[in-house]
C-alpha cells in the first residue's frame, strides 16, 4: 500500500528548483507556512489532519533512477532538455534537510495560523509544497466534515460508508482515516480498517435479499451463517414488511440464544419509517434493537431528521462525508515568509493581494494559544525569532487584545530536525480522542479571536508599505 | 505505484460472500451491471472512464496471508469470529473466474445502460462490487467534467492543475488521467505524467517572484535558467506592471534568440486584465505570446469570461475540475439482474423502489447503439440471452421507437473471459481521441432516446407485478 510520493508534485516546483539551482542559490534558506484562509462548510472551526501522511512522505522522499530519467526527457518549447544535468544529479542524491514543525492531528485550528512550518534549503522547501498541500488539504477537510456530522448525531453512533463514491482508492482510504479522526465510530472500508486499525462494520446489501426467493428466506439464511452480526436491510421491497420479517427472524435467533442487532433503512421517509419501525420493534420486545439509517446523509439532514423525531440510533454516512459534498476542497496554501543566505539575517516576505485577507504573513511563525481557567481564549500568531513580545495582539479586523502574561500553549511541535524525524506518531485512537476533547474545549466559543502579536503586525505593515 | 486493491471493499461484501459460502451457494452464478441513473452536472452526456484501473484490479485480485489474518480477527457482537474458516480458505485460494464486458473508455454513455457487466460465480461478482464502483464512479465523473470544460474553452488549450486540492494522492492521479481522457491537453502533475504518458506543463509560482528582490529580477533569473520555458506569472504585486516586466524580459530573450511563451494571470478581473495584457503584448510586437489564466476556473466562468471578451488563450483549471466541485460524486450503482444454479436457467431479478426510475433492469444486458447516416439515433438496452428482438424500444417515459433492421453497434466489449484478461488496452492518447470523436457524434443530439427493447420491457413489467 505504501508508495513513494516524491514525484507527486506540480511540474513548476521542479522548474523553480531547477531555476534556483542554475542561478547558484544552493545555500539560500527559506521559511514556508502551510495554512488555510477560511473554515470549510461556513463553520467555526477546522480539525488539523494529515500530518502522519506528511511524515511518511517526507521521511521517504527520494528521486529514483527512473524518475530522473523521466525528468531528463522533459523538453522545453525549443526541444531542449528543460532541466540541467547538474540539477538532476542533485535530485538523484537528494537528502531531506529541513526543520518541520506542525500542529498535532486532531487539533482545532483557525485561518491564517500555520498548520505546518518548513525551514530549510529554499530548493527543498519549494519541492515539497504540492504534496504537502494535497495531503493536508484533503484530510483536514474530511476530519472537519466528520466532526460536524458526529456533532449533529448528538452521541449516536456514526459509521463512514463512503468508499464506493469516494474520489479514487486513496480518496477513500484517506477519507476513512480522517473521518475516524473526526469522530466517526467505524468504517465499512476493509482496507482502511486493516491499514489504520479502524473498527470495520457491515452486514448485507439489497443484492443479498434479491438473491433469495423471498426476503424472509434471505434474513433466515443470513442469520444462519452469521447469527452474531444481524442488522437486516429492510427496504428491498417494502420497508415495514421488511421490519416485520426482521422481527420474525429476531424471534428465531432468540430461541437459539442470539440477539438481532437491528435493522437498516436505506430509502423513503427515514423519520416516519424509523418511528414506525421503533414502534414495531418495541412492541415485539426488541427494545435494544438498533435502527440504522443511510441514504445521502450529512449534518444538515441528520439535524432535520432529529427535529422530526426520527428514532434512528446509528447513522451510516457515505458520499456526503467522504467527498465533503458541499465543499469538496479546502483552499489550503503554502507561502514563503522569510528568506536568507545560509547563516545570514532573515529577510521577511509578504505576498500582496488586492484583498487584505489574502496578504500573507511574514516571520518564522508559530501560534500561542492562551488559556483562561483551562479554556482557550485567543490564538496569537508570533514570530519565533522576533524578540520581545508586546503582550498584545491585533486581529484581522484591527481589534486589540491584551494577553499580558497569561498562560499559553505553543501549537507547533517539532516533527523533523534537519531532515531527521524526531516526532513520535500518536496512535489513531489517541488522535481521535484529541479531536473530541478539543471540540469540547471550543464548544462554547462563538467567536474566537485570532491575530498577530503587535510587533509582528507592525513588521507586516512595514513590508506592505515597502512593496507599494 | 501499483498496489493491490482486493481489500478495498465494504465489509458487507465479504460478509455476504461468507453468507453465500456458509449456505452452500458455491455454484450459484449471477449477472450484475454497473450503471448510473443520471448524467452528472445536469448535463446531456457522460464519458465512460476507469476501465483500465478496473482491469488492473481484477487481473491482480488476491487475498494475501496478512489479509486473511486480518479478516480472521474480525469479531461479531458476541466476540466470535465473523468469518468461517472454510470461507477464508476459499479466499486464500481465490481465482477470478468471471466474464466481464464493458464499454470502452472514452465512450459517450447514458443513464441505466451498463458500463460494466459481470457474469460469473455469485460470490465473486459480489466481492468486487465496491472496488469497481469506486474506480469507475470517480474517473467517469472527472472525464465528463473535463470534457465540459474543454467544450467551454472552444478550441483553446486546457491544462489540469488540480493536484494540490484534489482528494488525496490517488484522487489527483486518477483525476489527471481522467481529465486528459476528457480532452485536457496536459497536466501539472508530474507523477501522473510519468505513469500515464500525459504531457506535463509548468513554469513558476508566486514564491519564485517573492524570493527575489524585484519581480523583474525574478523574471530575468528564470529566463536565464530556462529560456525555452518562459511563461511569467505576473500578479504577485501588480498585474499590469508584471506584464510590462515580462515584456522587458521578452525583448532580452529575443536578443538571445529565444521567445517568451507568454504570461499567466492568477487573480483579479481576468477579462479586463487579459484584454489589457493582450493590448500591451501586441503593441510590443509579441502577438504570439500566450495569455494563460487560472483561479477557480470551470466551464461556467470560462464561458462568462469569453462572453466578456477575455483574451485568454490557455486555461489552467484546478480544484473545480479535479474534485468536480459542483457535483463531487457520480451516483453509480451495481445491481443484480439475473441468478442461476450453475448451468441452469437464468432467473431474472429486479430491485423495486417507490421511484419508478430506481427500479433496476433484469436480463443479461447489453446496449445496441443505432445509427442513421453515421449518426447515433438511439441506445436500446437488450437482453443478450433474450431471443428474438421485437425491433422496437420503449423509453423510460413510455414512448415507442422502432429501430427495425437499422445498423447498430454493440457497446459492451469482452474484457475478461472466465477470469482471463482478453482485451487489449488502448493507449491513453487513443482513448482521448475516442472521447473527442464521440463528442462530435453527439454534439447535435439535444434529446437522445434510450430505453428497453420491447420484449425486455415486458419481462421487467412481469417481474415487478410478481413482487407486488
Amino acid at each position: 500500500m505504501s508508495y513513494n510520493l516524491s514525484m507527486l508534485t506540480d511540474l513548476y516546483q521542479i522548474t523553480m528548483a531547477n531555476g534556483y539551482w542554475e542561478n547558484g542559490w544552493y545555500d539560500k534558506e527559506a521559511v514556508f507556512h502551510l495554512f488555510f484562509r477560511k473554515h470549510p462548510f461556513q463553520g467555526k472551526y477546522t480539525i488539523a489532519c494529515g500530518l502522519e501522511q506528511v511524515m511518511d512522505y517526507l521521511n521517504d522522499i527520494r528521486y529514483d533512477v527512473d524518475d530522473i530519467r523521466y525528468l531528463a526527457n522533459i523538453k522545453d518549447r525549443d526541444g531542449k532538455a528543460l532541466f540541467g544535468e547538474s540539477f538532476l544529479n542533485y535530485l538523484q542524491r537528494f537528502k531531506f534537510e529541513c526543520d518541520v514543525d506542525a500542529v498535532p492531528e486532531g487539533t482545532v485550528v483557525f485561518p491564517h495560523t500555520p498548520l505546518i512550518r518548513i525551514k530549510g534549503p529554499l530548493i527543498q522547501a519549494q519541492l515539497i509544497e504540492t504534496t504537502l498541500l494535497n495531503l493536508v488539504n484533503f484530510s483536514t477537510l474530511i476530519a472537519t466534515k466528520a466532526s460536524r456530522i458526529v456533532d449533529a448525531a448528538k452521541g449516536d453512533t456514526v459509521l463512514e460508508f463512503g468508499l464506493r463514491r469516494a474520489q479514487g482508492p486513496d480518496g477513500a482510504i484517506s477519507a476513512s482515516r480522517a473521518a475516524y479522526i473526526g469522530g466517526c465510530h467505524a468504517t465499512s472500508n476493509v482496507l482502511a480498517g486493516k491499514i489504520y486499525d479502524i473498527p470495520v462494520k457491515g452486514t448485507h446489501a439489497h443484492s443479498w435479499v434479491m438473491g433469495h426467493e423471498t426476503e424472509l428466506d434471505s434474513f433466515r439464511h443470513y442469520a444462519k451463517a452469521m447469527p452474531g452480526n444481524c442488522i437486516f436491510l429492510v427496504d428491498t421491497y417494502d420497508t415495514i414488511q421488511g421490519v416485520k420479517n426482521a422481527i420474525k427472524v429476531a424471534y428465531e435467533l432468540k430461541q437459539k440464544g442470539y440477539e438481532m442487532i437491528g435493522v437498516r433503512l436505506d430509502s423513503g421517509d427515514l423519520a416516519a419509517l424509523s418511528i414506525e419501525a421503533r414502534y414495531l420493534l418495541d412492541e415485539a420486545g426488541l427494545k435494544d434493537a438498533l435502527i440504522v439509517a443511510s441514504n445521502d446523509l450529512d449534518e444538515y439532514n441528520i439535524r432535520k431528521l432529529k427535529e422530526k423525531g426520527a428514532k434512528i440510533t446509528v447513522w451510516g454516512v457515505g458520499t456526503r462525508l467522504s467527498t465533503a459534498y458541499d465543499q469538496p476542497a479546502l483552499g489550503g496554501v503554502y507561502k514563503m515568509a522569510a528568506l536568507r543566505d545560509k547563516g545570514g539575517e532573515w529577510e521577511y516576505k509578504v505576498k500582496l493581494s488586492e484583498q487584505a485577507i489574502k496578504v500573507s504573513n511574514p516571520g518564522i511563525l508559530n501560534t500561542h494559544r492562551y488559556y483562561n481557567e483551562a479554556l482557550p481564549v485567543m490564538d496569537v500568531m508570533v514570530n519565533d525569532e522576533g524578540g520581545e513580545s508586546s503582550q498584545s495582539m491585533i486581529t484581522w479586523d484591527g481589534m486589540n487584545h491584551d494577553f499580558g502574561t497569561m498562560e499559553f500553549e505553543t501549537l507547533l511541535e517539532p516533527i523533523f530536525k534537519k531532515g531527521k524525524l524526531i516526532y513520535e506518531k500518536p496512535g489513531i485512537h489517541e488522535i481521535r480522542k484529541r479531536t473530541l476533547s478539543q471540540l469540547q474545549l471550543f464548544q462554547h466559543a462563538e467567536t474566537y479571536p485570532v491575530g498577530l502579536e503587535r510587533n509582528l503586525h507592525e513588521l507586516k505593515l512595514e513590508l506592505i508599505k515597502k512593496h507599494k
